[in-house]
């Protein structure tokens, strides 16, 4: 507690702009299904997709402080990621620290707790994922840490690793897995794309992806209704 | 389990239409406030109302093989509506199972779970009321049933029945009881036609249904803020 | 139980529409962080900022009786608050309702509870604060009270209160302290004015609020990556 | 809605007393996983098992009057499974109604509610399977119907059917599938009593299961932990 | 906030004692179902029941403080109830604070956060009613209050009010309706045994409360369930 | 996915041996409040204290698979730590598994998920710390790994690790961390004891921590109720 990481290694900013064209659901699947955050994490308005580098912070119940603190070592193209050490839904972070971020170049929050002003951030067009919305205030008087490998909502996060987030939730890519990773992606978002047509035409998935032989290998059996009864 | 139900009977499809235009609450309430989905169930974007014929799948926690086996069971108007058998919030569904619901003429999904793909789901305006949104997705290795009466959101759920979903929620009207529900549903909607006109007018409802009497029976108390203190 | 309160004495007029123009968390802040409803009451559709005099209403689970009661007791600028004895999901109150409340000039609803006819209710722009979204209706068979203080949402509201409501949530205000609560909300928006020009200019929440010498005090530690490892 | 049925046909109680002996846990996989109420329903105190015979009840949200009504339609050995048709924590049953029951003959209640006067209850050893505990009272008001097929906690409960209670939760046992199941039961218990000796030899699921050649064939692989980093 | 109110009235010791004989469910009836603290406050072990004098404490998130400063508050007979101004499931208590209480006669704890030691307190044989349980432990960095009205758990507590406690929950009595409280409640008590000796005979509740003319009234059907089919 | 990682290092035996005298909120404490896991996870029953070293499992939600694989890779004072990849209330665990787990030294199970014969495992005295309980079983179908760093009930758990668990909760102690942890904690208790004594002479925490000063330094004022009304 009460140490701050300075000077973090980053995950490459080439990469994470590739990342920002990709949805969450696909990085997901395209890392073997790690690193995504719990579902209760919502973003504050729909539409947005955002990619950036994880600055970690963890912080007490109720207590802000060290979000100031995060802000210094921020640099463009950073996504603060806040996690409290227990559960809370105080507002963390309202349009003022919003100001403070964008000025900083900091592209999204996210955060395991509550957060305010929430018509305001919507106007100034700065996304959020956050647990709740809450206008209950938070004090200054704890010091948590930034930096330091953290939990938030049920995920590992290093700092220096690649944020995505979109209206599906939030992932997070290791830095030293971002580039296999994205790899991946592209290769799935690919075949995505083709499996796209082949079902828009009609195909069935039973065909597509030729499940009907396992099925009848594990027993599923077809009864006409009028037989059933 | 491990069953699919083929040539299921159907809600009367004119029947269907004409529920379209009605709305969940009213249709709730004209069939004596049955078969209403919990209230968690919640649309993925606001603004659509549809009505079909449920398609029903029973399916294992986190594997959603059964849809694609339930597809190729659906025609044009059906809605699918699917329950895992223990609670579940994994990504069942995103755009790539959508695209075929289309080309098969499936107006909706009402899934018991979470779902995924949100931000192109609403690109293509398909329709979806869930538990949750998860990026999270499932496996394909365990069989299901389609067709078979299934419990989703607290409801028991026939294949047949018509399903009716708004922004409200989703409601069940049984198969054979769609037609005296209609008509009820159309009363209802009348009356309140009338109604609205005289609360616009600034008519109390005290008034409109005859409640004073009632109320003095029972004993209502009416004090001036001053006699009480 | 079974009690109504007439002609009671509510917050200035005047206050109120000075209020409306300020937001929840200003004012909540100015206040000293009393008198936010639990972060569940969520607006049923966002951008909407209301402010009033509460009409309260405590309700049995599951019976809207007492609302048509207390529409009788409500004045231009009033906004009903109503609780449920015990915890109720049903849908309250729906579209007929609210043409009642538009026709006496009530401004919004806050509730504790379910409500119902959500497309229509933002067709009208008549704003709810509810618990959740539910078709479920409720019956009229059991009295409760008007303008009784209730408690709301974990707070303490009391008749002639002043509700203010945002897509942050709501704050109440204790009548006899309106006026102070003005003022030193009005105080801390102009502080916010000049605040948010040096954020938006770059400089830190550590600077503006000389949080430096503090930190160092309490011993937060500053690190470099390399020298940690 | 406002309905009885009497005289309803009953599962056999000599299959019912066999049933008494056997665990929910059992039961329920020998049926092939159906009928498992909700996790949340707990006993109110540890350590009992009851089978008996559903009295089905349906009940408006913090109203118990028709459980009066459902009192005179049991006999010795019935068990009363009750669902709110919205939920509703209230408490339904006190140490007045249990006495009632055990006067006549009613072993259990299983109830989608709350329940009090937990320590009377305790005391005459009277068990309750409940969504919670509350002394909040209901009223006596709107009718619900006995014996109609109702949802328990997330599953179908037809009167008749069979009722098994234990530390585990609750299941339920169609009436005309209680012999197969039963058998089917005493069978997978008889197999667990011989496995039940190899593991308590030391001897692995691994093997006992003969699961090596599929999990190598699925591609687990082994890694010394040296050799991994 | 930061106010300690010394010198608090409280309700008469020799009421009490009465109000210690009797149960929350029959209290919380008896002054027509008002002042019962939510359901999710539970005891920490079962099978005891306290009564005592409300000592109020708000506190901050996460800060335990104020309990330290309550305690000189406090006389013998007193129970501590602690709310904390937004949603916290910390450890706001253990064993040496239990130490403390147990030294100055405090009869028990009810707090609307969490409480840690649980097997010290059940050892100690100290009651807690909590919302959980956690060794999270607090800080000590905010003032919060001492002896002001306070909501815990949904419901207003003064200091001085009756506090009781037992398996079913929590109740709070006004400080000046305990008298009147009081008597109703053995009334009520006297009613509930001459009923319990009926019940125990076998009469239904629909022939002791004499139900039978107002269900048929309100058109409650009887059908044989063979005539059903 | 799908790797097992053998030949772990542990956490020394004999530390482990040490802390099985410790409670989990003073270790907690000494380690600065780290590794605590959430408040959900709960004892299937009251009075045992237990400390091991963690073979750490990673499974698909409802797939026990790799429990199977994990029990292999156990010895003599293991403590297995499960967590599914996505929320999952089922039960993974039962008595059969249990007897495994017994025969070969594993002292305890900590899984983020559901177990089930609660009354065998009572009887075995086979201590588990659960999400919940639920008799719904699970398939094996699908891998996941063991003795990778897991997240379970939001905290990081690395193999190898010590756990300990009591009434109070689970916590995790690094290994590289546990003997400094020990020394801390044994401290601890020390001063623990000797507060206890000052506690129970009736000295208030005001006194023994000397809080008077800064509390006045906040601002904290003493008001008699007399003067305040």
């Amino acid at each position: 507690m009460g140490v701050v990481i300075e000077n973090i290694s980053r995950v490459d900013a080439g990469l994470v702009k590739q990342f920002a064209e990709l949805g969450v659901a696909t990085v997901h699947e395209a890392q073997a299904r790690k690193g995504l955050l719990a579902s209760y994490m919502r973003p504050i308005f729909a539409g947005r997709r955002v990619a950036g580098t994880a600055i970690t912070v963890s912080v007490p119940a109720g207590d802000n402080w060290m979000i100031h603190v995060a802000v210094e070592q921020c640099q463009e193209g950073d996504i603060m990621v806040v996690a409290p050490t227990s559960p809370c839904s105080d507002g963390y972070f309202g349009d003022l620290l919003a100001t403070s971020f964008m000025a900083h170049g900091i592209h999204a929050l996210i955060i395991d707790a509550g957060i305010r002003d929430v018509a305001e951030l919507t106007s100034m067009d700065f996304p959020v994922w956050s647990r709740c919305i809450s206008a209950q205030g938070t004090v200054k008087e704890t010091l948590g840490s930034v930096n330091i490998p953290i939990v938030c909502a049920y995920q590992q996060v290093h700092p220096g690793d690649l944020v995505l987030a979109d209206d599906d939730g939030v992932v997070i890519v290791r830095r030293d897995e971002a580039s296999r990773v994205l790899e991946k992606s592209l290769e799935r978002e690919q075949r995505e794309t083709e499996v796209r047509v082949r079902y828009s035409n009609g195909e069935l998935g039973l065909d597509i992806n030729n499940m009907r032989p396992r099925l009848a290998q594990k027993g599923l059996q077809y009864v006409s209704e009028s037989a059933e009864e």
